[in-house]
């Protein structure tokens, strides 16, 4: 039986994934997976992720099959218009056009889209949210981005800068954010931000198991020796853990009261730490969101986790063919 | 020449507003205004809109014309599918069954949603923001509340709960909100939170103008007579306002970065205040949003005033009747 096949390309500030969804929807297979190596500049990376899709290619599809499309997923800021990365501090890129540069080497035509976007329309796809009529992706790791799924499209906003849940102010006078303002929520819940709370309070004398997980050396911190910490029961780490759940479930509360999505999906690192970070921050989604639009609100983790780039990437390719969209996953409410 | 009309019906905690829309957009007319007098009860209000219903249809519907609908926009929680609004402090309604007691005592189908959304679409529709891909509206009042219109379309939400901007969290430890939580973009910056923070502050032995205004009858302070005092260059009076219009450009900042909307409309009693609203709030949105999305969106007062929720109630009849909608007035992006 012949097939018909998208390619998903998920580029990484870390890694780069590549792998092939069926068109109908179904499992990402043929997956490969390299370190992004960001110093080497983008056309490296755009070399590296077109062999990868012909390897996958090669490996997976059949005789009579097709490749429709690829869909590729970029951090930073995206102009899908022109399919232009106009900034993306992780890649070192500003204004690099990554569509063309694929499109050079390769033969399907190429969609592009923020890697935000990309992850959170696979779980409304093939994930967590699958089928709802709305679903609101937060992905918490280095920075925290996020993104909104409403009847089957992604909300992109007027320049293609929606989703930014990590810079909602949560707190009028608050921590110093990496981008310039006072009291965003990714002062307080990213990563970095986790450590840099961990880091502060022994600074400051508190005892905790953190020190001598890191040998003293408190620069070695970081959000998995916070939970690690957290997971032997150390005090202080699941202090710190716990008040950045909470500034997570202010920041899901706020967008629950504003937009009473059916379903929210917490991606990225930090839910490593499971219920040591579900359980506060449900605590604290309750006690600031409405009742009935909090309990409307299923509140759950990723489906996919590694895969979702890939996934989303290849449905992104999906949506640009018409062959994935409003009206043919989710009902019009 | 005949023409098609639709009715708007505008219960509001105070005034009752009821006219005449044309079924292709333009001006209310055969305006009708009357007190609400909630304590009346449900029944009699609805017997109340009716007849104006029916006063404005003698009066400006010609032999040959058609009425198609009626729509009725209702402050508090309404559900759209049964027709009740199923909690309204403003009217002391629970569960009242308004679309069925209107239908009975008319022979227009009536379609029905909540006053925020009425207003913004109506924005959306035929006012400040008409043609615009994506459009948030914010009303600031005795409450706060806010809708948000994409493509063409009210987001309502899953339990149409959507909105709720008054009660996001803009101060993480804040100002104990009407709502019971705690540093609300509503407890800084509705009407009465805007005279009781003046009031707060006399009380405390600032010295202010305000206290001449209200013969020294500090209970007598309403946001009307902070405005009046800002406008004789009271310097407290003037603090407490910049104060209430930064905390609303933290509200609309985290809007902008979370929905990158094309539009945002400012609606309500407060934006008498004119500039002295505006200027700080426009630099506070400036402070706190990613600078392509603040510069990207249009940041204005209403463009309807008094007619907004007639016509906007009207307009949600026309989209029941889908006469309006999704891909009539909107690109899809």
């Amino acid at each position: 039986m012949s097939r018909e096949w998208l390619i998903g390309i998920d580029i990484g500030g870390t890694n780069l994934v590549v792998g092939l969804v069926p068109a109908e929807g179904g499992e990402a297979v043929g997956l490969r997976n390299r370190a992004t190596d960001s110093a080497r500049g983008g056309d490296a990376i755009v070399t590296d992720v077109v062999r990868m899709a012909r390897e996958a290619v090669r490996d997976v599809v059949g005789p009579g099959d097709r490749v429709l499309a690829a869909g590729v997923g970029s951090p930073g800021a995206v102009d899908r218009m022109t399919g232009v990365v106009t900034q993306s501090p992780n890649l070192r890129w500003t204004d690099f056009p990554l569509r063309e540069r694929i499109e050079a080497l390769a033969d399907w035509p190429v969609y592009l889209d923020n890697d935000a976007n990309c992850a959170t329309f696979a779980e409304w796809w093939l994930g967590a949210g699958r089928g709802s009529t709305s679903l609101f992706g937060i992905t918490v790791g280095t920075g925290i981005g996020g993104a909104y799924v409403v009847d089957g499209r992604i909300v992109h906003g007027v320049t293609d800068g929606a989703g930014e849940i990590g810079h909602t102010t949560v707190n009028f006078v608050g921590r110093r954010c990496a981008c310039g303002n006072y009291g965003c929520l990714e002062a307080y819940a990213s990563g970095p931000n986790i450590a840099a709370m961990a880091r502060e309070g022994i600074q400051a004398g508190t005892n905790s198991a953190l020190t001598a997980l890191v040998d003293g050396n408190l620069e070695a911190i970081s959000a998995a020796t916070v939970y690690e910490a957290v997971l032997q029961g150390d005090p202080f780490a699941t202090h710190v853990l716990t008040e950045a759940a909470r500034f997570l479930g202010v920041g899901i509360a706020n967008v629950i009261n504003l937009l009473n999505p059916e379903v929210v999906v917490v991606m990225g690192g930090v839910t490593q730490a499971g219920d040591h970070l579900f359980e506060p921050l449900r605590a604290e989604v309750r006690r600031r969101a409405f009742r009935v639009a909090a309990s409307a609100c299923r509140l759950v983790g990723a489906g996919l986790r590694e895969t979702a780039g890939v996934v989303g990437a290849a449905g992104i390719a999906a949506v640009g063919l018409g062959r994935l969209g409003p009206d043919s996953n989710a009902s019009t409410p």
